[in-house]
C-alpha cells in the first residue's frame, strides 16, 4: 500500500568505538552548542570530550566544567584546539562548529587542515566564496563535512523523501513550504543573547530570518522532493521590531522542470513557534510533514480518505524512516531524538572514513558541504532578487 | 479579555413578513443555486416563489417542479421573468443571480431596471467595466446589491474582523491568505456538470481559480483586516489536467500602509478541499481562520497561551459575532448557517429599504456590489501582473 | 477499501408536496423547537402552519407571530390544536412534540388519537409505562412516530453504522461512549429558562443527564454497533451546583454478546460543550467518531495507517452516508444539517404512509418509538442500579 | 493569569560530576533497558558503566559490547554485579532495574543490601507483600529509590500538578484518565519478546493490563490531582487474542473527599498507540493532557475562550515545568525527554544522598518506593475487586 518494503531493509551498523566530538562555541548563554552535544550523547556514538567553548578564558573554563571536560582539553583558541587535538593520540575525531556564522569559514579550515572531521551549523559561510572554498577543501581531503540541518533528520521526513521517490505522488506539480517564529518580533533582550548576534550583518551576512530559518526551509523542501530550487523572486520585509536585517521573506521559487513554489519564512509572525511546514502536490497525490507534530506525515491520495502515517515500525512506514526510529508508535520523538539521528549518520560516516570502509549507497543522508554551499547561494540569490526589485534570480550552484 | 462588550449589543431586528425570492439558474445538475435556496430558507426570512432555473424548458419545467414553484413562475428567460415579476403585486421582492459569470451583468441590469434587488454570485462580472456599470447603476437606483462572499458570514469571521478592528492584535504587520481545492487536478466530467464552464474563457473570463476562489481569498483577508488590498504581482499556472485558464495562482501582495502579504489558491492541489485559511499577524497578537473549522478562531497574543475563540455565546465572543449565532457552542454551525446568515443581512437591507426604513450603521455587514467590482479588479490586475511577468499592478479600486 | 458501493446506491424518493407540520412547545424563549423548525426548513420538505407555542395566549399569540403562522392556527391548548387540524382538508400532516418530558405522552396520544403522525423530542416519555403505552398505540395505528435522536443524523454516523454493518471492523470487542458539557456547573440562572426545567424531577422523572444527553449517548453506541445494551451497573453524581437529580454518570455496559463497554455522561465537566464520543473497537479495526467534528469519521486498521473518512461524495463514503449529503467535501455539515437529515427521513416516511407506498427496507433509519421506549428503559434501569449500590441491572427492553 | 511566578524560581542543582549507573536487564532483545540508558545520557548526568544484561553469557558479552562497557564490568548476575560494584572505588552509584517484574524485589533487594541506590521499573514487586518489604527496606537504609513512572516527568504533567495545586481549577469534582494500546490485540510473535512475558502471570503476578499500563494511569491521576485513589471497582476483560490475564479493565474510582472518578485501560483496542489521557474536571476550570502530545496541555476556565499551555519558557508555564525545560517552544520535546528529566531528578537526589546534602522541598518530585507500592495496591485491589463481582475494594495504601 505504501513503500514499505520498496527498498531493502539495512540497519546502520553497529558502532565499533565511541567517537570523540570537540566543540567551538556553546560556551555559557549559547544555546545550540548543547543540544549538539545533547544529541551526540542520544545517539550513543559520541563522547564529548575537548572544546574552544569561548574565547573568555574564564568563560571558557566554567562551560568546560558544566561540560564536565578535561580541564586540559578547554581551550580559549579554536587553532590552538585544533592543533594539540590532532597531537594526541586520543584526539577528537570531528569537531562541531556552533559558533556565529562569520566563524564558520575560518574554524572549518582549521580543523579541515589537521585532518579532523568537521560538523557544522547552518548557514556554513556569510558568503558564497567562502562556502565554494570549503566544497573545495572537502573534496580535496575526503575528510567528511556535515551541516545540520537537522529537520531533515526526523524520521517522517526521511519517509516522505522516500514516498516522493518511489513515486507515490505522481510527478510534483507545486511545492510550498514556510517557516514562522515569532521570538524576533520584540526587540532582543539581555536574556536572549542569540537575538543580538543573528541580527548583526557583521556576524551573520546581508539576512537574518532567509539564512537562520529560510535555508532550514530551501533544504527541506529540496531533501524532500529530490529536486534543486533553480529559480526565485524575493521580497524581504522586517515585521517586527526595527532590525538591520530582514526578519520576513516571501519567495516564488522554481525547482528542477520548472515546478512552481512558494517559500515564506518569518521570525516575526505572533503566535507561531517553530512553524516548518512543508506541503508537496502531485499528479496522484498530496503530503504534509509539519515540524510541531514530526511524527506524523499527512498523506492525501486523489480519491482516497486521508492517511497519517505515523512513526513507528510497520503501518505504512518505509525503510528509510526505519532506521532511524528507537521508540514505538506512540511515544514521540522529538527534537532532540532528530539531532540523535543526524550525530549517528555522522557517526556512521567518520567511522567509516576512519576505519577505510564504504558506506552502501542510500544508507546515510545527512547535509553535505554541497547542501551547505546551495543555502548559502540560495540567500545571496535571494537578497540579490530582492535588491533587484523581486526580479527572478538563479539559484541554482552547480557543484 | 477579549472584545466581548466593546460594542452595544444590537440584534437584528426582526423580520415583519417573509421576503419573496427568485432565482436565474439553479436549474438540475447545478450546484449552486441550491446552495442559496437552502440558506435563504434556513434564514426563515424568504420565500423562494419564482425562477428561471433553466432556458431549456423542459429542464426548467422540472427544475420548477423540484423547487415546488408555481408554474406560472417557471420562465425559461430571466427577462421576461424581470418584467412579470415586477408586474405581480406578489413579484420577487430579490432575485438571485447563480449562473456563469459571464451572464450575470445583463442579468442583474434586467432586473434592476424593475426595481427588483439583486443578490448575485461571485465574481460579478468578467471584466471591470461591466462591474463599474454595475456599481454606477446600484448607486442611480439606491436597490440592494448584494455578493455572495458567503465565507464572510461565518460568526468567527466577524468575530476576527471585530477583533482587528478593537485593536487586539495591534498595528497589523503581514497577512497570509490562502485558498486550496483539489476537484481541477483531473480533467472535467460528465458528472461534475460545473467543471466545464468553470473553466471555459467564454464564461468565465481571463482566470479560472484567480477569480472562483482567489475572489474569495481576496475578500476574506481585505473583509477580516478592514484594508484594501493595493497591488499585487501574480503568477499564474496550470498544476492539475491541462486547460485554457489557471488553476492555480501565486501572488505577492500590499494592503494599505504598504502591510505586505502573501496569497496562494488552487484548485489543482491533491488532498485538499476547501481548504481557505487566512492569517492575520499584528504587533501583539496573531489570529488564524480557517474555513474547514470554522466555528474556531485562533488567537494568539505575544507572551500569553495560545487561545482558541470557540462560537457560542460569551466566552470572548462579540457582538458581531453573537448577531449571527443559532446553535449553542458545541453544535456545530457549519456551511449552510454562514449562506443563512448572509440571506438573514440580506434579509434585513432589503426590508428596510422597501420599508424606507434606516439600518443602524455597523448593524449589517455583507459584500456589495462595490465589494463585487473590488474582486474583478483583482482579476484583472492579477491577470495583468502574470502578463507582464509577475511586474507589481496596482489593483485598488476607487468607488 | 472501504464500504462504497457494497451497498446498492438509492437516493431518497423526491417529495411529492411540502408536507405540513405543526409544533407544540417552542414558544419565545425555548429553545428546542426552532431547531425542529430551522431542520424542517432546511430539508425542504416542510411548511410550518400550525403550533400550540405555549399555553399562555400572549406568549402564543407572539410566538405565532414570529412564526410568520397564520392566526387562527396558533393555539394555547395541544389539544385543542390536534382536534382542529384533524378537521381542516389543510390539516397537519405531522406534528413535533417540543415541551418538557412529562407533557409528551399526553400529547402524543392526543395527535395519534387524530391520526396524526408523530414526531418527539428524547425521552420519549418519563417513565416506562407511559413509553410502553406509546409503542403499543403507535403500532395499534401504523401512524409514523420519530425520535430525534438527531446526532444519528449525521452523515458520517451513518457511515460507520454501515462500515460495523458490513464487517469492516470484524467482531466488536468493546465500546466507549461519552457525552459532556459544562452548561449545568453554575446553578439555573434566569437567561436559561430550560436548565430549571431540565433538573425538575417533576417535568423530566427520575434523572437529568442520565435522561438528557444519556440517553442520546445510549442511543448512539446502540445505532452504530448495531447492538442493543444488555445491562448496565450505573454511579449517578452531582458534579456540578446542587441540584435535585444526577448532572453526571459512570456507567459499565454490555451489550449483546456480553462485549463490555463504557458510557459516561455529565454536564458539568468544566470546558467541554457538547463532546459527544463514540469509540468502537473490533478485531481487526477501530473508529472514533466526534460530534463536535461530525464530518470526519477516524478509522485505523490494525497495521495501517490511521484513515479519516471525510464528509462527501466519494474517497470511502457509503450509501448510507452519501443518502443524506448535500454540501461539497471541505463544506461543513453542522448540527442543522443532521436536523434537516432527520426531517428529511420523517418526511418520506410520513408521505408514504399517507400515501400508501412502501419504502424499501434500509433506505430509512430514523429513530422510532421502540427507539425512545428503550431510552426510557436505559434511564430507568441506571437509576435503579444507581439505588442498588451500582448493581447489575438489566436495560434490554423486548419488544 | 496563570501559575507562572506563583513558585520561587529555582532550577536543578548543576551536577558536581557524573555519576555511574550500572543496569539489570536490558540485553539484545529487550526494549526498555535502553530507553533507561539512552534517557540517562541524555540528562548528562549520568555514565552506564556496568550491567547484569543478561544471565546468557553469550548474550550478557554481546550486549556489554553493545552498551560499551569494560568486559570486567559485564556481569550474568545480579548478585555478583552487587557485590563485585559495591567493592569497587568506583562502583556504580545506582542500579536501573530493568527485568520482568517478579524479579525486581529480590534484584532490588541485593543492591540495597550493598548501599547501591535504586531505579525500578514499575510495577516494583507483583505483590503486595514484596511491595511493602522494599518501602521497609528503603526507610530503614535511607537510600534513594525511585520508580519509573516517566510519564509524570514530562514537563506539562508538572505544569498540571501546579496548576491544581494553585487552586486554578478550584475544588476537583471529577477525574477520567485511560490508557490505551493495540499491541495485545494479535497473539504474541518471536518479534516481540517481551509480549510473552507481559501476559505470563509467573513473571507479572496477577494482572497484565492493569499492571501494565494500568500502574501508569493510576499514578498520573493521583500525581497530578494530588490525591490518593481510595477505592475502586474493577471489571478484567480479555477484548484482544486470548491471553491468561486481562488486557483490559473498566474501573469506577474514588479519589480522597469522595471525589469521583473513571480509569480505562486497554492494550487491544485497534488504532490506538500509547493514548494515555487525563481529564480533570474543577469547579472553575479543567485541564486534559495527552501522552501523545506531550507538550500541549488544555486548560478550560468556565466562562473563558480555551487556552492551550505550550511547553516553553513563559507564556503560563510555571516553574515546575521550567525546570525541566531543555528545547525552546516549537522544538517539540518527546518521550526520550521524559527520560531524561526523571534521570535528572534522580541524579539530583543521589547525588545530594551520596554527598549528604539535604534537597529543598518541592524541589524534586520524582515516583518514589511508596508510590510503587502503592500502584502494586492498586493492582491487587483492582483484581480483587473483579474477582467479587466488581465490589468496592479499598486502594488506600497507609504508609
Amino acid at each position: 500500500m505504501t513503500t514499505q518494503g520498496s527498498i531493502e531493509w539495512k540497519p546502520f551498523p553497529a558502532p565499533g568505538r565511541r567517537l570523540r566530538l570537540g566543540f567551538v562555541g556553546g560556551g555559557r548563554g549559547a544555546f545550540i552548542g548543547e543540544v549538539h552535544a545533547r544529541g551526540a550523547k542520544l545517539s550513543n556514538r559520541w563522547d564529548v570530550v575537548a572544546g574552544a567553548l569561548s574565547s573568555d578564558p574564564e568563560v571558557a573554563r566554567q562551560s568546560g566544567a558544566d561540560w564536565m571536560l578535561a580541564p586540559d582539553r578547554v581551550y580559549t583558541s579554536y587553532a590552538e584546539m585544533a592543533e594539540r587535538e590532532a597531537e594526541r593520540p586520543d584526539g577528537i575525531d570531528a569537531v562541531a562548529i556552533t559558533t556565529p556564522n562569520n566563524s564558520h569559514h575560518a574554524i572549518a579550515v582549521a580543523f579541515l587542515d589537521q585532518g579532523i572531521d568537521v560538523i557544522c551549523e547552518k548557514p556554513i559561510t556569510t558568503n558564497l566564496d567562502d562556502a565554494l572554498d570549503l566544497v573545495e577543501r572537502q573534496r580535496k581531503t575526503g575528510l567528511v563535512f556535515g551541516v545540520t540541518h537537522t529537520y531533515a533528520a526526523h524520521a517522517m521526513v526521511r519517509q516522505a523523501r522516500e514516498m516522493v521517490a518511489a513515486g507515490e505522488l505522481g510527478r510534483i506539480r507545486q511545492v510550498h513550504v514556510e517557516y514562522a517564529q515569532e521570538w524576533a518580533m520584540p526587540p532582543p533582550s539581555p536574556d536572549r543573547k542569540g537575538a543580538f548576534w543573528r541580527i548583526d550583518p557583521k556576524q551573520v551576512g546581508p539576512a537574518f530570518s532567509t539564512a537562520d530559518v529560510g535555508t532550514h526551509a530551501h533544504h527541506l523542501a529540496c531533501f524532500v522532493t529530490g529536486m534543486e530550487m533553480t529559480k526565485l523572486r524575493a521580497e524581504l520585509h522586517v515585521c517586527g521590531a526595527p532590525k538591520p536585517l530582514d526578519d520576513t521573506a516571501f519567495m516564488h521559487v522554481r525547482f528542477e522542470d520548472d515546478v512552481p513554489g512558494t517559500l515564506w519564512v518569518s521570525q516575526a509572525a505572533a503566535g507561531t513557534y517553530c512553524a516548518l511546514r512543508l506541503r508537496v502536490f502531485g499528479e496522484r497525490a498530496g503530503l504534509e510533514w509539519d515540524q510541531e507534530e514530526p511524527g506524523l506525515l499527512h498523506f492525501n491520495r486523489l480519491g482516497e480518505p486521508p492517511q497519517t502515517i505515523v512513526r513507528g515500525v510497520g503501518a505504512g512506514v518505509g525503510n528509510s524512516a526505519r532506521r532511524l526510529i528507537r521508540m514505538p508508535r506512540g511515544h514521540l520523538e522529538g527534537s532532540i531524538d532528530a539531532w540523535a539521528n543526524i550525530y549517528t549518520e555522522f557517526a556512521v560516516a567518520v567511522e567509516a572514513r576512519r576505519d577505510g570502509r564504504t558506506i552502501d549507497e542510500g544508507l546515510l543522508d545527512y547535509p553535505t558541504v554541497e547542501d551547505g554551499a546551495r543555502g548559502v547561494k540560495f540567500v545571496e540569490a535571494a537578497v540579490e532578487s530582492h535588491r533587484a526589485g523581486g526580479a527572478w534570480t538563479d539559484c541554482r550552484l552547480s557543484l
